[in-house]
């Protein structure tokens, strides 16, 4: 395929190695900030665009790193050409030129903190197609600018800002790399602070800080954008997450610069020591205590059956949608249509799908540990924090990478390459089967079986100690699984424990000094469902025991599906209850099958967890959008973003929650369709010192879409259809 | 690897041809039994085994089917190596000879219907080591003669039988295909059912009946065996299941060889047409709507990781695990152990894992179908339904294929070939990974990421209309995965209706005249974890919420793990609550880690469903194991199946509900933790005429186990390991 023969110039961002204070201080979730606000533009034109960072011998697994990638032709710096795409390069750059020439602004130019496409309305894109002029072309700004928020729609047709609101809500923007710049400063110059790390035992070059967010507790913290700094020894190790400084909390007004208080609780508490921490391969000196595996590889010596058309298009089997990386939410499914298995007809199942929200609540309330309750997409960026993923092991061979173009704080395009890949997976899985003896007429025993190949685009954030993986599956029988998988590190708590104690701890012991703190994580899909066109109804199914009315069988009860078409918002915020149960379809009421049900999907959920915490908890009230497992809105396009567009030291008044209780009409509208995935997180000793990957799904699941199995046609494996391969290292 | 190159002298069943009533009518369930009562050992030495039944042309996919499997040579036939190797056919025939020759039998052989090894005592086992003298062989058998029910214990060493008792509970054991013959024939010579199937214009060459279990629904039904037949017309199709006769079952008493009753009730219901029911490969004469896919497989040049030694021993990884298959529990997996990753220390997690019942009651209390409550695997067997896998298409290349040797009703040894297999998969996805920027003494920017690489072994039990899709999958983590799939055909009802109309139908109408019945699946497998050891403490961890108790911190509330060793059987009677929620471990209280934590796994359920019956409904008191999500028992070698021993109209006596309700003690002692998963199935259009497969799964996961994640130096992909490949049909 001819997609995996050019790689084309690429643009990579190199740190500035000038910046020595940036290199001694790393910084929690804010380190790709800094990335932002120094990087250059370089066009390279080889294929490995990864520009190493060490001087160092190269070693084994520098190879991995420097497998080639292969992809199509960036097209960033091209023409959009889908009213979709992401910003390109010269977008960007032109947005840039009319906001420093906007006159608020002119003499200084704001902290640019988001700035993404500004996608048209819905009618407009479901309007258009390939060869009509694309809508107008805009880009909505989050920006910070003498200490108030700018919310700026530019319109690059225009050359003109066209909107411009200040101060939308409760909350602020992203912190800075240079809000950070200004927390560390503080703590640094902190006389009090100094005495501490010294009176620690901490070298200041082993010194790690970062800077956790601080959630929202009450009006003492109003008014003032606060930064709480924690601090880490790296002697050692590259593993500083599991070296605490406990108990030392600096919290900074960012605004004034000044340290407004120093938390130092606990000055006896040690630093766990680091020698069991490296998790780097090139660190291990043993084998593992297993056999050793022979080489195995999903192999397409074909290439994989996907095409990706101007840089975003997908086009699999009987699939396509478009997708893109965003600074905010990662990873981004548009317009996902499968062909109708009668007709060949596309057909709309999804207008709009991705990670919306991601809280994060700690479960301790010391003064050093209370406020941590994270919500990673709002104050961090999903994106943002997404590294690239590395060949042959965060994706298989044969996979398609694709890359984020992000923007600074100064407004400038950055390339994060390689965020997104794109694969076909077979699992050795099936599709589906059955097996009968034969019966008359049929002499053949029937043995019919039909393996599963899936199409998986897979992005991964790390989230400061954290890393989180996003996969959107989809299978030729017209199921989504969306898959998110944890791994990474704890974020720890230092004691002078050694060994088990069960009380009075807020998690687990996992190693000497070292408390993995209980923890949760939640996950809410924005999922704009669109079965067959924007208007659909929302159908929840009970399934509700009955007692047999009669007397003529001696069966007592039995079940029966109850179809309940939801009128209002609040008649679907959902919890799922076991005894309870039903099932949630997305339906078009004016399209029916050849027998008269409505044509459906339907939303399966599979493992969960629910957030326990009081709904008048702080952390609860911003991240209220975790109170229900399911949400169904009307159509909005201000309502992406569960916790709110501003969502750092946000006060919960813009979240999902409050949309909801408005309660709308949502039958027979535009409606989307919210999941909150849960995880609870009780560590143990198998999650030190880096986490083997734990995972939660759902299905979207089509439901009397087709007509009948819309795969029953699918062609076997035959053994001539599969490849000849040679090990590598076989002689 | 050797054991990809010798293939063997194999034993196949080849169905006598001449059993032409057998063929007319095909049997629902118990076709396996006919194959069990009529077939020949033959001994072949050619790699297929396969005899085809048809005369006809060879199709492509006919390709399949006779794709080579590999195997090791098969133990069968040599003598036992393990305490828990299956019997052999040697040990089947002696077993044969002495019931033969036992004194009541004498003169008039019985029917058997179970004859499989008597596992001997488990500290035996734990006792035994490669070298030593197996413990004494025994068979245990469970006959029917002379209207009652013959429990014996044969010991090979002795050869005698040991233990006899006779009806050791209300219910009765598998019908056998001489029970079916009396009950075909009872039903073919009654002149009312002759009239109704002429009636509905059915041609007796084209009726296909099947006998699916009656229930057991009060003391009227009791003292006798009933057997309730229910007919089709598989006229046009193989799919007999799709075209029912719909309001006609006859109720035939098999002792007495009479017709009961029969239920006409709807003549005019029509029998659905046939036309778009052929789901096999053969049949379609189109290719399916969408871009064909390129080869893909899972590729192991050099062959799989993993050895079968003895047949049934199978070593991979940092895993050993002794495997076979079960004509009742279809696959058993024991003495499944784990190498410490520190000090590679095999260490027992598992004394034997396999599915114990199979409930699915349908939701129709309508005279036809209110007794539809199957108890699959101790009234049909789940190993006794597996039919012969597909390779490349259940299973993928470079699977080892496992045979069962079950036994006939006339005592003989039989074949089931290639019912078992066992893989490596790797699906692209992420053991663990981290991403990190450089910081201060650590140059290189982080990537590490290892793939995941899983062992599965998988069985798919055809029982009639269904297909149960089986997989133990063993990480190198120590996670154990159970996934059971659903497959194969709806059992469906006949109705006049051609499009949908909500009320008053038990389902969902599927297809023009066919009503797919709502129903459940509920799979209870029996875990005997022995954790470093048969003793072991069920400890439940619940997540409870708790106020903040102080005014120091705005944070009002948080969750805490508060552990409770349970102590009695009672105590561990659990059903899952989403909002409240527990962890539930099994530890080894006299094994501690490094820092004091007990040794552990724990079970993690992910999707679910549990049954919503009256708990005093018949089908529910017969199979009370799903009460509840998790049971812990002590362990009792005679408490294996959780719906009892003797299923068959059974009065649910001698369930796990009852054995657990003796509340015995269960804290440090050898303990056995059951597991239920269950589905709902409200069917749609999609499971027509064949269900894509559904899946769910749980995990055993290792807590606390390893002092540390055990896979911190597994090796990453190098591009040099991967295989080099070509596509055959690339030119």
């Amino acid at each position: 395929l001819s997609i995996f023969n050019k790689p084309s110039p690429r643009l990579v961002c190199l740190r500035e190695s000038s910046n020595g204070f940036l290199f001694t201080l790393s910084l929690d979730f804010l380190l790709l900030h800094c990335c932002f606000s120094s990087c250059k533009f370089i066009v390279f034109s080889s294929k490995t665009y990864f520009q190493p960072t060490s001087k160092t011998r190269k070693t084994k697994f520098d190879s991995i790193l420097e497998t080639p990638i292969f992809k199509v032709n960036n097209t960033f710096d091209s023409s959009p050409s889908h009213p979709l795409d992401p910003l390109t390069i010269q977008e960007i750059n032109k947005a840039q030129i009319i906001i420093s020439s906007y006159k608020p602004f002119l003499g200084s130019f704001p902290s640019i903190r988001s700035l993404s496409l500004d996608e048209p309305e819905k009618i407009q894109v479901l309007n258009w197609k390939y060869g009509n002029p694309l809508p107008p072309r805009r880009a909505l700004v989050i920006a910070w600018a003498n200490d108030q928020v700018h919310l700026l729609i530019v319109d690059l047709n225009l050359g003109q800002i066209i909107s411009h609101v200040q101060n939308p809500g409760s909350g602020y923007p992203p912190i800075s790399i240079d809000d950070v710049r200004v927390a560390i400063r503080a703590t640094l110059s902190n006389e009090e602070f100094n005495k501490s790390i010294v009176a620690r035992g901490v070298n200041f070059s082993d010194l790690v800080c970062t800077t956790p967010s601080s959630g929202w507790f009450g009006p003492e913290e109003e008014g003032k954008r606060i930064m709480k700094v924690r601090c880490y020894s790296s002697q050692g190790t590259p593993s500083f997450y599991m070296r605490p400084i406990e108990g030392l909390i600096v919290i900074v007004d960012i605004d004034k610069g000044e340290v407004i208080k120093i938390l130092d609780t606990s000055p006896k508490i040690p630093i766990p020591y680091g020698e069991n921490t490296d998790y780097r391969y090139t660190s291990q000196d043993m084998p593992p205590q297993m056999e050793p595996l022979n080489p195995i590889s999903i192999e397409q010596p074909k290439g994989p059956s996907f095409t990706i058309e101007n840089g975003h298009n997908v086009k699999w089997a009987n699939w396509d949608f478009h997708l893109k990386a965003d600074q905010r939410a990662g990873i981004v499914i548009s317009r996902a249509r499968i062909r109708d298995s009668e007709t060949g007809e596309p057909r709309s199942v999804m207008y709009k799908g991705f990670a919306s929200e991601l809280f994060v609540p700690y479960m301790d309330i010391d003064e050093n540990w209370y406020f941590r309750s994270y919500m990673d997409a709002g104050e961090f960026g999903l994106g943002a924090t997404a590294m690239s993923l590395v060949p042959l092991n965060d994706c298989p061979r044969y996979s398609y990478f694709m890359d984020g173009l992000f923007v600074t704080a100064d407004g400038k395009p950055f390339v994060q390459p390689n965020i997104i890949c794109v694969f076909e997976r077979y699992a050795g899985d099936i599709s589906w089967r059955h097996s009968d003896l034969p019966i008359h007429g049929f002499e053949e025993r029937i043995r019919e079986s039909r393996p599963k190949v899936t199409l998986v685009a897979r992005m991964a954030a790390s989230v400061g100690n954290y890393d989180y993986i996003f996969d959107w599956e989809f299978q030729t029988d017209g199921l989504i699984r969306v898959t998110v998988g944890l791994s990474g590190m704890l974020m720890v708590k230092g004691t002078p424990q050694n060994s088990t104690n069960e009380d009075d701890i807020f998690g687990a012991l996992v190693s000497e000094n070292v408390i993995g703190v209980a923890h949760d994580h939640f996950i809410t899909f924005h999922l704009d469902m669109d079965i067959d066109g924007p208007i659909n109804s929302f159908v929840k199914v009970d399934l509700v025991k009955e007692e047999n009315p009669s007397t003529k069988t001696p069966r007592k009860s039995y079940w029966k599906a109850k179809r309940q078409v939801i009128e209002k918002e609040k008649d679907a915020q959902i919890k799922l209850k076991l005894y309870e149960p039903s099932e949630f379809h997305f339906i078009n009421p004016l399209r029916k099958s050849r027998i008269g049900n409505p044509t459906g999907y339907k939303i399966v959920p599979k493992g969960n967890a629910a957030s326990l915490l009081d709904l008048d908890d702080p952390p609860q009230v911003r991240s209220a959008f975790t109170n229900n497992q399911i949400w169904v809105t009307p159509y909005n396009k201000f309502e992406q973003w569960a916790g709110g567009l501003l969502v750092y030291q946000s006060k919960g008044e813009d979240t999902l929650a409050v949309w909801s209780n408005r309660n709308r009409e949502i039958k027979e509208k535009d409606i989307v369709l919210w999941y909150t995935l849960g995880f609870h997180h009780v560590p143990c000793q198998e999650d030190f010192p880096v986490m083997p990957t734990v995972t939660s799904t759902f299905d979207l699941k089509p439901l009397n879409f087709f007509e009948r199995n819309p795969i029953l046609r699918a062609r076997p494996n035959f053994d001539e259809d599969l490849p000849v391969c040679r090990s590598t290292n076989l002689n």
